[in-house]
């Protein structure tokens, strides 16, 4: 007897609460490409997480609802195709609501209050004492989202741990009370150190929408020109012959994400690599305009297939819809068994 | 123009932790069948909360499953007319869980842990640190249960008029966000003070299938009669000629709860009233034998036709259970109807 192999299904994600960034690109997205074009997984389910970003937004759901649009837009134009991964809306899937009510009662709240990803997030929001229940729990409607799914296997950064730590927790309670029935995912961490998280333009650590310091995957050429001509540097890089440092200057991690060998070799032929361009940075001589013009070429390289895409698509926004409406009604068929043996499990189908 | 009446509806319920007692009757059953038996209400829902009861009882769905088929019968045989009123399991109605989701945006975890309800439930059960989730948010629950069902009132003893408060802010701040899409629920309050929680028989504050202290609706004559004449009384009262005291006393406990004036003159003809009758037992000269057997008259009289009731719907069980799911399909509709209308007014129905 040869046991059936677990089919390798991956489920990962976005909160639709604005248009994606390169930080998004960098992070995730770049990565999720790959894994859909290696053809290695049996299944790759992308969420927008509309009810969870509802959890901290719920008094502007108009917010959470234009961005479903754009983040489909931007899911599209990177290269995700719906007939290799399945692009779906969480809100629309019955079955999440109820998985995660029954989770509810497996986690204690002193828990819940350690998760270390939502205590930082709670001080990143700037909550306070007056987190919204639904925001404190996300962690299990996690859970629900990835166990729905059978997922195998969620890309995460390293940050995020905790979370899929919480899920292997509810995974093993669960089935230790009602028996063999939910899968146990894996985490998949970033293969390297570049596509942590990426600053913002003006060299805070994150992008955010509110701070303005995003470039987005659907900036025209002339908007990204503008944010890459002004970015942030090193602000003792006052004169070209003054040393420059390379930490801490976005301008450098971009290129640490973004720029590979056959750049340099058509934009900026002087320099080998990129190891060759900071080191001439570090030693003085060279200036931020040239760094600059640089990382644009590199940039608008990336992201003019990017946003031809997305111009493509976005003139058909029923089409889009479409997609997503499809993506969701298959998803909905994976869940809704999920949850019919979730109920079956735990003898709470009491009229047959 | 004249406005529309509301529709008057009532939502009611129970815990399937076990069988029903005769605290539940004098708490809440017998008004339950005079207010469907009154005819006043638009609609009277009566639900089997057995979701609620998994928050606490998780690692036990055998309990709770086998609990339903028994409530349901402590409720066909106390006279609950399942023309008149709807009976109903609470995990079947997906709405439910969906409402309980979006609602826990709209409270804070600092406002849940000041619930008091909570707080003394929490010590009841003795949880310490390890609160379930599920149990910590209840509340949040129940204001789904309420509103699904448009509920004008519920009936509830004065320790839970902080939940019904809880349920109130919820649909404040859904209908300022969103739109006036709830209805707000009033408390109706037991009418007497005999209504309030009965005492165990042996004379703790509470009945609990635990203590092994509840005279069930359920217990055969020879049960009750056992149940009755070992009830714990004054423990000072050792002689008959002794002064007794009332206050405390289970047995006038019961006896303010059950007994009539139609009593008196049926079963202990040489007292008017029950006044007549504690004053004697205060002065000394009454012996806690003739009280019990008076007692025993009182309730053999109540519960004969309610077990009589019982026995004969025992013997059907599947068409108990067809009550139960006709009155459960009939509730999805309603509930779903309300999910329907929360969606849109949250603006989250993507999809047409």
């Amino acid at each position: 007897m040869t046991a059936t192999p677990t089919p390798r299904i991956i489920l990962t994600g976005d909160r639709p609460t604005g248009r994606l960034h390169i930080g998004h690109y960098a992070g995730s997205l770049r990565r999720r490409v790959e894994l859909q074009n290696a053809g290695t997984y049996d299944a790759i389910y992308i969420m927008i997480a509309d009810a969870q970003a509802l959890t901290d937004n719920a008094d502007r759901p108009e917010r959470i609802r234009e961005s479903i649009l754009e983040v489909a837009l931007d899911y599209l134009a990177v290269g995700l195709d719906p007939e290799l991964s399945t692009l779906l809306v969480q809100s629309a899937l019955p079955a999440l609501y109820q998985l995660t009510f029954f989770y509810m009662n497996l986690v204690t709240v002193a828990r819940l209050s350690r998760n270390p990803t939502v205590k930082s997030e709670i001080q990143m929001r700037e909550f306070g004492a007056s987190i919204p229940v639904g925001f404190f729990t996300y962690p299990i409607s996690q859970a629900a989202d990835i166990t729905a799914f059978d997922a195998t296997t969620v890309p995460v950064g390293v940050d995020q741990l905790p979370m899929l730590e919480q899920t292997r927790e509810i995974v093993h309670r669960f089935n230790s009370w009602y028996g063999d029935t939910l899968v146990e995912p894996e985490a998949l961490l970033p293969e390297d150190e570049a596509s942590r998280r990426l600053p913002g333009t003006d060299g805070q650590a994150k992008m955010s929408k509110s701070l303005g310091n995003c470039i987005y995957l659907s900036d025209s050429a002339d908007e990204l020109k503008q944010k890459v001509m002004n970015m942030f540097t090193d602000p003792n890089h006052l004169r070209v012959s003054d040393p420059g440092k390379v930490e801490g200057n976005p301008v450098f991690t971009y290129l640490d994400a973004f720029s590979s060998d056959a750049d340099f070799a058509d934009f900026l032929p002087e320099y080998e690599n990129l190891e060759a361009l900071k080191a001439h940075y570090e030693r003085g001589g060279l200036g931020d305009v040239k760094v600059k013009r640089f990382l644009l070429a590199v940039l608008d390289r990336l992201l003019r297939p990017i946003r031809e895409r997305r111009q493509a698509y976005a003139a058909d926004p029923g089409e889009v819809m479409a997609i997503l409406r499809r993506g969701t009604e298959k998803a909905r068929g994976v869940t809704d068994a999920t949850l019919e043996r979730v109920r079956a499990a735990m003898q709470i189908e009491y009229f047959g």
